[in-house]
């Protein structure tokens, strides 16, 4: 077996056979296959795909690269959940409390932003003393005691995938759909959870711009769960418009500690309860009442509980940024669009993400909207605020904002893409 | 500009700017695009393909990556050959005397095999004391002083092309015809020379298996060399067959000095004379007649020199490998098919060629043939000798051989394919 055999097999169009696959995910992970080599044929693999027999096989093979976890010994059910990325998506930090206050246990390993996405585990470092890293021990503990924890995976859990994704990153092989779905597959299923919820976004602020390539993900993603015991379910919700009114890392949490406290924006309210009521279903916890729980604080004490035993203090003042710059409506009228991409462009350009994974986030750096698609607006009021510690990025984070929103006539017909958008099982 | 965005313009099927080809270029050859970022583009251009336009841009950039030559201060005038590859193709071995006996001066840079193909340092270094590597001042001196000079190119002559050769080698990423094409060329223009005829390979033994693929590459050369003003001819010829009756080093150079002293096989001489023709006349020398030159040993004359000026002993004995294992055919009849790809393969196992560039060869290793396509065999007859120093590889050989020949009943038809198939201008 030899790296270019390999490669050209996939390069003629051929189909990988079993002993290809886990040969060069064996042999990469050990450094015998070459970065070149490795981004050639994830290349190839981008242009030329890979079908759904080769799919399973490179995801079991990236799970075979390392460690798996179990967590049989919990008496709870256990259920998780997983973004395919966008703009504002702080659903989790609602999401995984309120879950496991309905009984569920939710392991949720989470990432960090990459672009202009933001990640779970930046957004919830902008509160003070809390940490991400945990040993499988610490990690055990806090979801046996509290019914959650939302921290970094191990280096233990699919190195494969880590070697290879970072790769990807600078190879241009990012947008490969078969690469997506086994990225993300082998860590949830290595990661041993029982039932699994897809939020696969979709629209410019997503990686899949289109509803057609959102589907062929999250069908690849359901069948992969599906064949390896994990009961998956996704849902295409949309990113065209970014989630809530915020979008940056401090700015965000706050945004969902009103969602448990029982207020906060209506798209993040009816996303998170619609993928608990997911989440809860998949565990077989079908008489479970995520709205009540979200109404009567229990799942803000699960919040509370799972904040302090990561050692962050929930009461404590989250960061604010130094500077703030306003965006007012240049016209009065109807807001029919806002743009999901150009914000996250603009939030990370501000400070919230970062242009490499070595890069620091500024906590409170970040977009509050003042409107959404749907909203009357008049001229000169405040559409947008800009925050940031670096009041010297203002003008690159400005430049993304210019095309990023629509204001028609007073009384034009507006009709709203619902957040949820398609079901696959 | 960064790597990035320029992989993604070519995966994503658009056209390479002139400002990303000369950028991407001159950062790999600086190592500031990393072998994985160049790659992941070579592949995304072998998938996806590049346009006449960016293919000569592509070229240009190569050139301008190192240093060019210049004969201008010779009496004659340059003219060189260049073939895409092939089994026992040794025709630079008669053909560059032959040339510069009738009156043009031949700058032959050559190259050493790789995979199943010879190379022509490799065959002339089998001659005892001959030197490949000339600096630029001996290379002019053997070239103005005997008319030809065979040797290897300098470090300076399109270090980009090296670079990403050997990239290329080790990514499955050798088969794209913009890249064949922008190497070959590359290095050729910045060579100087000012005419040239390309001797494009078709067939088992050779890159290019089809006649369709070989005329896209000898016209995307022809195109490229004449755009930079070197009169560029083109001749596709058969490598369905192996050239000649030997395929191996020391026993080409023999074969070669057959042919130089009147005798050797029809192939071999007729294509020496088909290419001699196009480079005098692409030079200008239209009343040179290389029938002539072949028969009164004036071709022989040059050779001698030529090889003493580059250190070689032309009355030397040729190293003969140790061991021996003849090959019988298991039939009578007519020999309709000698596979050129299996004789290839089983010469490089026999130690003729390399499996990595820094592998040494074996001077003796090789194939001498007893019978050609159209010949008549006798049951029990040799077919084949194999010649090694290493008697452990006739097994390995061996194995390449079962399908390598057909033998029909006696009487059946057989139509020759000729040596000389077509010519691009």
């Amino acid at each position: 077996m030899d790296a270019i055999s390999v490669i050209r097999t996939k390069r003629d169009r051929g189909e990988l056979s079993p002993e290809q696959i886990d040969w060069v995910i064996d042999a990469y992970t050990r450094g015998e296959v070459a970065d070149e080599q490795m981004s050639a044929l994830a290349m190839a693999i981008l242009l030329n795909g890979m079908n759904r027999t080769e799919i399973a096989r490179w995801t079991a093979a990236m799970i075979a690269s390392g460690e798996r976890m179990n967590f049989d010994a919990l008496s709870r059910p256990t259920t998780d959940k997983h973004s395919t990325g966008g703009v504002g998506d702080k659903i989790t930090l609602p999401l995984a409390p309120l879950v496991a206050a309905c009984g569920a246990a939710v392991p949720q390993l989470s990432g960090r932003g990459l672009g202009h996405t933001g990640g779970t585990l930046d957004k919830l470092e902008s509160i003070p003393g809390w940490r991400a890293h945990l040993s499988g021990a610490e990690m055990l503990n806090v979801l046996d005691t509290t019914g959650a924890v939302i921290c970094a995976a191990g280096d233990g859990l699919a190195p494969a995938d880590k070697k290879l994704y970072a790769l990807r990153d600078v190879t241009g092989t990012v947008e490969a759909i078969p690469l997506i779905a086994s990225s993300i597959m082998s860590k949830k299923i290595a990661e041993g959870t029982g039932a699994l919820v897809l939020d696969v976004k979709v629209g410019s602020g997503a990686f899949m711009k289109t509803i057609e390539d959102a589907r062929e993900l999250a069908s690849t993603m359901v069948a992969l769960g599906s064949d390896s015991g994990v009961r998956t379910v996704a849902l295409l919700t949309d990113m065209a418009t970014p989630l809530g009114l915020t979008a940056g890392n401090a700015l965000e949490v706050r945004e969902s500690v009103e969602v448990l406290a029982g207020g906060g924006p209506k798209d993040v309210i009816d996303l998170t309860l619609a993928l608990a009521r997911e989440m809860l279903d998949a565990a077989g916890l079908k008489d479970a009442d995520p709205e009540k729980a979200l109404a009567d604080g229990s799942a803000m004490d699960v919040w509370r509980r799972m904040i302090s035993a990561q050692g962050g203090d929930p009461d404590a003042a989250l960061p604010v940024a130094r500077e703030q710059h306003v965006v007012t409506a240049q016209a009065s009228g109807v807001l029919t669009r806002l743009d999901a991409y150009d914000i996250g462009v603009a939030a990370w350009r501000l400070g919230a993400g970062r242009a490499r994974k070595e890069d620091p986030v500024q906590a409170g750096a970040g977009i509050e909207m003042h409107a959404k698609p749907g909203d009357t607006v008049t001229e000169g009021q405040r559409l947008l605020t800009l925050h940031t510690d670096t009041p010297e990025k203002f003008e690159y984070a400005l430049k993304a904002l210019p095309g990023s929103f629509d204001i028609a006539p007073a009384g034009t017909e507006f009709t709203p893409t619902p957040v949820v958008r398609e079901r696959i099982a």
